[in-house]
């Protein structure tokens, strides 16, 4: 069952959203490097649960507790010290009694099913277990760490909102896209949109499939400027495969395109290529359908991709499920508290996968 | 440089395209496994150049040579010994001089330009180097045992061409897709499709695209059948995130997206759930928008997925580009010998890819 | 800085012996075995510090807490769940005051100097910080698990003082030492030798070394028994190595040797081979110079081997010792508490070890 | 079966004895790095057999085939790519025939008893299959290629003959083992000694051995100087750990000791300790009792170890052993070509393992 990510900086996340913790691991950090708690803290708060009425009123307050390989400084500051890191983050607010006529049902679209016929009847499923969003919260600590990381070394990362049900924002220039939008949306950041006007409308799905007991999803596009040409390596290493391996690890992600994505299929070559222009001191390509990676690699331009999450599978309408004993079909109805849309909360999350991918292809030798 | 795939079954592959030799080495194979040369080899020539005229007219018979890890039996027959497997082809048709023009001058969409950031003059960029089509034929050796050793266990693998830039084939139905659909594949794997009528507008698209010096993307829709739940791990081992790493590692694909993927997106939780049902005897589920895969195990549907590839890059008609030594703007005309459509060629490479993450997955403790 | 040990049991230890706990991360460990805390608890004492006035007068509990990877059941069992393990001891009589005079000036023998050479001031070297022999603690937790799952898998592991100082015990007898020394080593498992006048003539070596401030080195002799021909791998997976490099992680570790060990370098081929011989049923040998292993593989006999442990870098003598910031010699003198001799606390180090890595070898496919 | 060495640059050696070939996979090694292919060529002839009347009469040219990784250069000069590097040496002198006995009577401390326990009847035992010494000589390529880095980088490697049987060498002074020594031995590299009167009884003992078809074993010493303070790191990665688990992946190494080794065990803390002295400008130790190793890190004196080697188990008198088809005991007597001493023609095996650990080190991030 030992699941880890990265080549350089590698990461594993242990612990269940019903056990008394979560945690994660990290090797290969930066040493040295001097970080800000407070500015983690508050990009944690962002992926946690109960800010406003449109998640889950589930309050926990996500501090993380760093076990090893950090040294506190004075003034909320904290240097990596090179050695294994751990940070956990305790378990508060469990209401497994929620969960208790759900040990031989499986819910429609969540893990459970697949977990039990794995694992049989030693796994525990309440709350998700191993598989819980819940276990994001531990990403964005290290995700955190890796941002204000990268924003040193001038690269920033930024996502937004492209899509809540059938509500759109402005998608990203993919050749343009730059220091503007992404402060746009860090002062946006309570709703991540670029037009304003999609906030209303997005709120709007949202509100409507929670007081229907239903829920929606979204498309998050996520861009990384800043970056220079040449990270990420030939074949099982490009940039597209260590991105994507991360962000699938993010539940309720079913697929991820980059650039222009799945449009590039019906396009013809010489539409699609990004063809090479200088102003004499840099080259740059006139578009970026590429989304900033060629034969994996950067290319120097944005790097742009979006994820499409389904609806979250907690809803509080009747549906048909098996009990997995008697072999028989029930009716099944989820209690809990639960999001009607995990796309706003997992957008840092995403922000937090990204950059820990990023710095591990800095990390390449 | 190093670039590896694999938890258990882990592969490397090297050299380039025009080096003398490709390769690739394998560890974690199934021991004492006997496989069948000839039905490798015709599984091999699938992906070969040369095949027909919507193909690159480079012939090359792409034999794998065993260097370890291989016993020869009788009959065409080979068992694999439990010892890194070693497998080398020869490169025997380079013509290197169809790339002299391009040292400093990048193509537009190809990695020249990333490689050559990153690499600086060392790396050679003649036909691609590492970054060449031609290293998926190295994939297709493992891969090809990998499809032999799967159809032993029950588990069939196959790929239609779901569209040739806007021509569109029948999509896998996705909860009831089976042997049916895919023996057919099999019967029409010179051009894969699931209607018939898809066959001659697809081969209008690309034969157009030829004769305009140009080319065309298109998707390959992939599935897996008989697979039992429970394959895959939580977090950063799920089956989207193993497929999709080692997907993206085949040039050219920019997308995937698992199940009814990116449309998932719009929809209500209650119209996307798959709601369970059963015989009596088997729990299963009345659609399957999920594509098989929940929590990042698979649930004993059929695994359903699709890839956008890109069009060629390499097209004839003169292009933009930029001199990398005077920084001055040339006009690229690129010559050699290209497919006009790689995504034909591409869906055996997406197969045996498939296989190898779903081999990787079995061995899984 | 990351360390970690096994192919497919791997273990990586974090922490130092001044922070507020030591940890130890597991995968791989057997999912569902089911051990005893109370025994557990009890092989752990026989490492912990304050026993008798053998050793060091710091006392602690050394009870590991366990923040993932297990399930408590009734009556003091656990089971092992399958997921990452993660086990901590909170550091709870740290006296950092003793170490303070310490911070620039190198204790001999110690990893002061190597450490501050390599990190600079950033590394926290009060008490040797990672490279304390307490980090031995947390190992003990998973080898005391291995040990019982070992013992359930009739694989019976076990260590006698060899010597200590010039006092010498009885060897084991290579080709048969069994179950019956294996049961009276843990007899008398608060001071384990064969021979009960070694037990005398060590004591008394070590109390000399402590009345004069000084410290004492030994050897120790372990033995497995129970373990069937084919364990370990040819070339970088043998036994050997794979035993040496855990072995050596035991602080004051310097040597290791297997079978007869430096004796066979003086030795006959016709005096050191171990020719065969059978009961009809069973292949043995005459002689087992090869400590149970042969090409990398355990034979069925008995593994047996010897590691040296230097005395104790910390004596309370006046040492010569230089200040790195004024690059003047200085004398020293060492304050703290410390054993006279780590021989005895480190003997049940070396069984966890020992067990930790014939599992990982039980798991090789 | 999979084995491979090293954290950061990482090898695996495939191919047996009797396959058309042998390998070697390196992945890591410092990309651009430049070095001689006659000088390589010259270090491999010191392992190769049939150099003298003291080895096997096996001739092999032994000569590496790079498959890639490597640009050759103008005048016998290679380039290191940077992506994963294969080498080969083609088989061109097995005499299976001479095997054909062996097929189930294991040859006494030889690993066809365990090997046999272990694959069954699917593994080739001739000549050792993956277990010969033969598959030092891949190990010779990498190692040698390391030589020439780490002499480029000031370090130098050179072993002696410590003892042949009860032949013995002056052994180095640990403190002051330096270059000079290190010349010596390179100009004496057909027999490496410090002492010119220990080669002839070095030859004497061989000789004998060999006129009454026994064989000897022997002690290889091995200094590393030049090397900084602060390599290596603690823990399960110290340098001890990581030259162990590469010196015993060769054949017949059964033991390991690093500085004083074994003797540390008898002596008190205030012998054993090394005190520190400068000259005002460097630190360093009186004596180098360590060898050079403190915590698992370089302390920047000499590091010295020795390894002892057993008898080649290939010895041409009537020995015991029991066919394992029948179960009948069986006398046996060994054909073929066998070295009456391995010691010398490991000595450069050992310098080749042990500046793969050193590069590896000092890899670390």
């Amino acid at each position: 069952m030992a699941t880890s990510y990265g080549k350089n900086l590698n990461i594993s996340i242990y612990g269940g959203s019903h056990d008394e913790i979560i945690g994660i691991r990290a090797t290969g950090l930066p040493r040295g490097f001097v970080f800000d708690l407070e500015k983690l803290a508050r990009f944690m708060e962002r992926r946690a649960p109960g800010r406003n009425s449109l998640s889950t009123t589930r309050k926990e307050p996500d501090r993380p507790e760093f076990l090893s390989g950090v040294s506190l400084l004075e003034g909320n500051k904290a240097c990596l010290r090179g050695d294994e890191l751990h940070a956990i983050i305790r378990n508060t607010s469990q209401r497994s009694s929620d969960y208790s006529n759900l040990e031989f049902i499986p819910r429609p679209s969540h893990a459970d099913y697949a977990a039990r016929m794995k694992y049989g009847e030693g796994v525990d499923l309440r709350g998700g277990g191993h598989f819980s969003g819940r276990l994001t919260a531990p990403l964005c600590i290290i995700g955190g760490i890796c941002l204000q990381y990268l924003e040193e070394k001038g690269v920033n990362i930024g996502a937004h909102l492209y899509s809540v049900g059938s509500a759109k924002d402005t998608p990203f220039d993919l050749a343009t896209v730059g220091k503007g939008e992404l402060s746009l949306l860090e002062k946006r950041s309570e709703f991540p949109v670029l037009d304003e006007n999609a906030e209303g409308e997005m709120k709007s799905e949202i509100e409507s499939a929670r007081l229907e007991g239903d829920s929606v999803g979204g498309i998050i596009e996520c861009a990384a400027i800043g970056l220079s040409a040449g990270l990420g390596e030939h074949i099982f290493s490009g940039v597209e495969s260590r991105i994507s391996a991360i962000a699938f690890s993010i539940p309720a992600v079913k697929a991820i395109e980059f650039g222009n994505g799945f449009e590039c299929a019906s396009l013809r070559g010489s539409q699609n290529n990004d063809q090479f222009c200088t102003d004499g001191s840099k080259i740059y390509t006139k578009t970026n359908n590429c989304g900033g990676i060629l034969g994996g690699m950067t290319n120097g331009m944005p790097l742009v991709f979006r994820v499409a999450m389904k609806p979250t599978p907690s809803i509080y309408r009747e549906q048909d499920s098996v009990d997995m004993v008697s072999m028989k079909p029930v009716k099944l109805t989820i209690k809990g508290r639960h999001d009607p849309c995990v796309v706003l909360r997992a957008l840092p999350v995403v922000e937090a996968a990204t950059a820990i991918a990023i710095v591990d292809m800095l990390l390449d030798d």
